[in-house]
């Protein structure tokens, strides 16, 4: 088997890496990165492999690839990877709403992943583990709304963002002024509710995913999903508070058992799940289930789970697990 | 004039002191601490005040007892202080939900402080808070249902909160470990969805004060209110994501305009309100106002305010200039 990494020094491809080499995919491995990488090394499974530029020679006779680039990179790469032949597993939010391309949580859909062709896209990192921990009622009831508030850890903007919160807090503890370049307002002690650029109804472009991607992911069209995501001094996880109702009434009992029992989530009723309890794993944790007081079929439930991992780096790799077990 | 604070030394008392001087609200001041404190002096509008014991002969002759005082205290005192003919004006949750006492916000129910019987209570700092923003809404139509997630910042918990916020942070930029003693989890670089204790249903006291005190204030019985309280790593602002449905159907630009014209609130629609901008001030900042995509009647919206000063103190002391004025 053969895989590539595109983006392979960044935070999600590094991880990628790392929950490769967790899971025993042996393969040969090939990393691809920016000029301003290029040369340098990664350790795979104890040997070093070398970084190089993605390449229409490199890609060759790539099975996957998974992809940790920008969308912007990936769009424009995208012309030579069809031409590689590989399946192309996409992390970027390039071509998640592509009719042709699969949006794909395995423990959720993974048969719309065989559908592929040639692309499949891995959702965005909240829209993962708020649907991580939804489907299980889903599938009980389908869901019709959904209000969501999330905490969204500073990994989500990448190494810069992880730097840029140790960076401020060092400053500020050493009694200096802070000037935020990665995020549009200090982050360090504060909450900034603004991801992405805002749409004419004043939706972020973050916002709008949790709606049009759990639409795709859920094959529910109707689905309607009122977001606010914000940005909070925390690390790499993210955590979501959802309320959210289903077409017929669904008890937090059978809530709790559906949640207790799907793959790859956790209910944990006390103490209360809080991402850093979740950071450096794969499992998403449900806390505060109960019923929601504002409406006849609603439930109410705090969820967290590792951005880097589940709600990117895992669920790729996740996704070409299930293509090569199918 | 004779003033007193009770519990003049904690994160709301001091406030409530610092409040008054900014108001130039000149009295005779008497500071109440307890036996630890007591002795000491503060300073106000430029004289030394000693702070003393509550007892019966330090409460002669009072005309407004501004309370700061932890509910079982207040509770313990308040025969005490009925006997002196002070008007008590409590910031604690012992007496919000009892039908003899009002439970104000002078912005938008004031009058009601009018028919008091010796006591009037200071709402819950996060209920303030978010009522500030939507009651300029529900005077257009009336609210029916809220769901709401709370940022809320560590001077919830006063200054023990404060310090365990400060005191995590320094001790892992230095290697060393953390054991929360005032949060039930570490709050440097997390998130806690659980503050105070649970009910039946699984809300915790925190949140039910949404719903409960937010019909008493809005003279709405039937409000329903979903919240999630959640503690951030923020100092002192609390922020909240509010997704509420009118009555009757509002346009984001009749809320805007009520909003706007509203005393005490500032709609700041770029760049986003943030914790710290509103941190050590009066005004309630509300961002991001938009259409809620989930309900015909609903709109959302992000605001922020100060827990310490309009969220408690400078709400009291309001309510107390409401009185003299009226």
């Amino acid at each position: 088997m053969r895989i590539g990494i595109l983006g392979a020094t960044g935070a999600v491809g590094e991880q990628m890496l790392k929950v490769m080499e967790e899971r025993g995919i042996d393969c040969e491995l090939r990393l691809f990165a920016s000029q301003r990488s290029a040369g340098r090394t990664a350790s795979f499974m104890g040997r070093d492999v070398e970084l190089t530029l993605c390449t229409p020679q490199s890609l060759r006779g790539l099975d996957f690839l998974l992809g940790a680039a920008e969308a912007d990179v990936s769009r424009e790469l995208l012309p030579m990877i069809r031409e590689s032949g590989a399946v192309y597993i996409d992390n970027s939010s390039a071509f998640r709403l592509d009719p042709d391309v699969p949006l794909v949580i395995p423990q959720i859909n993974g048969e719309d992943a065989l559908a592929h062709h040639g692309v499949v896209a891995n959702p965005n990192c909240s829209t993962i583990i708020t649907y991580m921990a939804l489907a299980p009622v889903h599938r009980l009831s389908p869901l019709k709304t959904l209000v969501a508030s999330t905490y969204q850890a500073v990994s989500g903007a990448g190494k810069a963002g992880l730097k840029e919160l140790e960076d401020q807090v060092a400053a500020l503890s050493s009694g200096q002024s802070v000037t935020p370049q990665v995020f549009p307002a200090q982050i360090a002690y504060n909450c900034i509710a603004q991801i992405g650029s805002y749409d004419s109804e004043g939706y972020t472009s973050e916002e709008m995913k949790m709606q049009n991607e759990g639409r795709k992911i859920l094959h529910s069209p109707d689905l309607k999903v009122t977001c606010t995501c914000v940005r909070v001094p925390v690390f790499r996880s993210h955590s979501i508070s959802a309320t959210f109702e289903t077409e017929s009434h669904v008890t937090v009992e059978q809530a709790e058992n559906a949640i207790s029992a799907a793959s790859g989530v956790v209910l944990m009723k006390e103490p209360v799940a809080t991402p850093l309890d979740t950071s450096d794993q794969d499992l998403i944790y449900v806390s505060r289930l109960r019923r929601d007081l504002t409406s006849e079929n609603g439930l109410s439930l705090w969820c967290c789970g590792d951005q880097i991992r589940k709600g990117a780096a895992t669920n790729a790799v996740e996704i070409m697990e299930y293509l090569m077990a199918h």
